[in-house]
């Protein structure tokens, strides 16, 4: 399913620019536009599911790959033997802002716990 | 698989003590000894996955469940309202201390980007 009033379905679809880092049939991976470490890119399914709470419209295979795809990103991306953290923001006290599912994947320097 | 010498492994097998929060088959979830906010759980697969690059040992369905099992305890502590983050940390720069896949779910307060 497609949201036409949301960015990250437009980015998905191509309607956006955005630099890509990762693209496949069911998801995709590219920079953060306000990035807040070295690395920071935001792994996404293409399909618009808005939050952690509507997991379940995402098929297991999809779920899965989005934390494999987090990690290859990481890898291609050079900070897997440093380290790098996989962050999910749900909600207001959390600061999601996008309300299309998406992993921050943060690496380059130390991150510290929130 | 259990890696004996694993302390989340023993957490899950029920050999050393946890405050459990969720059991399932598959997965287990209790509070953090180390808290680092007013709810801070971990949410773990029962079987002895080190970190991400290792997510194809586990079955999409388990994958998929760690993130529905991270929103459900959210929801449980009360904190699905306010919102609540889902961290993974994997290798030195993220300061990964245990190498058994862990998700941490942070809330109760402001989670600002690390």
């Amino acid at each position: 399913m497609v949201d036409p009033d949301c960015i990250f379905c437009k980015i998905a679809g191509g309607e956006i620019d955005a630099e890509m880092v990762h693209e496949e049939e069911d998801i995709v991976a590219f920079k953060d536009i306000n990035g807040q470490a070295p690395t920071h890119v935001l792994v996404i399914p293409r399909s618009h599911v808005p939050n952690l709470e509507a997991m379940a419209d995402l098929p297991d295979s999809v779920a899965k790959r989005l934390l494999e795809v987090s990690s290859e990103v990481a890898g291609k991306l050079g900070v897997d033997q440093s380290g790098y953290a996989v962050r999910i923001n749900n909600g207001p006290d959390a600061g999601q802002e996008v309300f299309h599912l998406h992993l921050h994947v943060l690496g380059g320097r130390k991150l510290g716990m929130p």
